[in-house]
């Protein structure tokens, strides 16, 4: 089971894949990426992936990358690492030119991939639950975009690992509760689901919406609303959605326990629903 | 006078310099930077530039890197390349690891350089004065810290371009004018000069401490204080400070001529100053 990387066409070993100083992802973070996973080897829900780098790269501005090269490399990628349970990371810049701030009269966009088996959560905490802290939301004004504008998101992670937590959440100034650093989060009020609303604040999760399809089947209300910190910390359950993340329940924010603390019914069975979908 | 780029402790063509996929500058924008200039073969106050490199790295709980490594590596690029007028531009990342939003456990910090001539203002528009517009900031909340989180500035000053002018001005939504997408903001009411003071919302730049200094030497009065578009628009001057800037006089901000339309002569003396001290 290889872990390999790909650049601009060519697979080789992950450690030999090297990008142009000048590059726009290093010196501006001028570049979009996206993390797909797959379960028993098969890619989930790589179209949606593949529409939300479109909208992402469209954002930006980027020359048109056809999509069916990108799918093309994905799926070849996969098939030569034959990691049945993978990660694989997509990123593409905007290219190659020497610094300057507005957009290059012409370069190539850079396409890079890596692929490795996921990641996973401690299966201990996976069952148990996870405790969380918040931080205050310092982030840019397009966190829809999927951009690797990521150095508040670093340090939020890092501040949860320090606090030897597993994650941050962000918080504005005024108190409304917008996303975890890499995961979409949801509450559970009184049987009701609640999740922040798309805008240009959270990351449209893909898994974020995958539970709300799922929800949907089991006759769940899923409120995409605003909701403040008070109401995350008096939640009967709490948890996060994302590509590795699956659906991880919180059972501890900052110093309040959710609900009795441990994992609550409705996250549990999201878990296995999502899970379920991946084995299919 | 060969333009040339400096990796980790060598120095090669830039075209030829490379850095690993997977370093953090890269997918996380987790990289701090510098800009230097030189005035006829000196190198325009390093030390401060020095100072505020440590003071980046310190935010972002970077290793240590020995000043005096980055300074030697500094002159020696300088002298290789043997241009008296360079732009030296400098950057330094956490590392290279396998992605995970946390730090790594052991990283070597990557350090990159390269330089140029600087890529003047045209004389036209230092003399003549340049127009710009103004967008709503939505920079993260650490733009005091020198990092490579630079996507918002890149869309503004590309907006800048498709709209014909030099630069874009950052306001919040409150109507606060910040700064622009690679400068300071001054601007002249009544013979005072007025200045954003420094706060996480603004770079501390170099330049801009230059001018409060020279405008000491000169008593010209300089108030560090926060000021809305309706003064930027109804002020006598306007300018930007920057390394490679300078001291560039805006005459038009969105639809509104600034003074009379002209170069004003606080504008005008400063750039004399600031490149006086250059020549010394």
């Amino acid at each position: 089971m290889p872990e390999i990387a790909y650049l601009n066409g060519e697979f080789l070993p992950i450690e030999m894949a090297t990008v142009p100083i000048e590059d726009r992802g290093y010196q501006f973070g001028d570049a979009v990426y996206e993390g797909i996973a797959s379960y028993n080897g098969n890619l989930f829900y790589l179209e949606a992936h593949l529409d939300r780098l479109e909208r992402s790269m469209k954002a930006l501005s980027f020359p048109v990358v056809s999509r069916d090269k990108i799918k093309k490399a994905i799926l070849e990628l996969f098939k030569r690492s034959g990691i049945a349970r993978a990660f694989i990371y997509l990123q593409i810049s905007r290219g190659v030119a020497p610094r300057n701030h507005s957009f290059p009269d012409s370069a190539d966009v850079q396409f890079i991939m890596t692929i490795r088996p996921v990641n996973e959560v401690p299966e201990k905490i996976k069952k148990e639950g996870a405790a969380a802290i918040t931080i205050k939301d310092i982030r840019w004004g397009r966190c829809d975009v999927k951009t690797v504008q990521l150095l508040p998101n670093v340090m939020a992670k890092q501040k949860a690992i320090e606090a030897g937590v597993q994650d941050t959440i962000f918080v504005t100034e005024d108190e409304v509760v917008r996303e975890a650093t890499s995961s979409n989060v949801f509450i559970v009020v009184q049987e009701k689901l609640i999740t922040h609303p798309l805008t240009a604040n959270i990351l449209p999760g893909i898994t974020r919406a995958v539970i709300i399809d799922i929800c949907r089947e089991l006759n769940w209300p899923v409120m995409e609303r605003f909701y403040n910190i008070t109401e995350l910390y008096g939640a009967d359950e709490v948890f996060l959605t994302g590509t590795t993340t699956e659906v991880l329940a919180i059972i501890k924010v900052d110093d309040h326990t959710i609900g009795n603390g441990k994992v609550g019914p409705i996250s549990k069975r999201l878990l296995e629903a999502l899970q379920e979908r991946g084995r299919h």
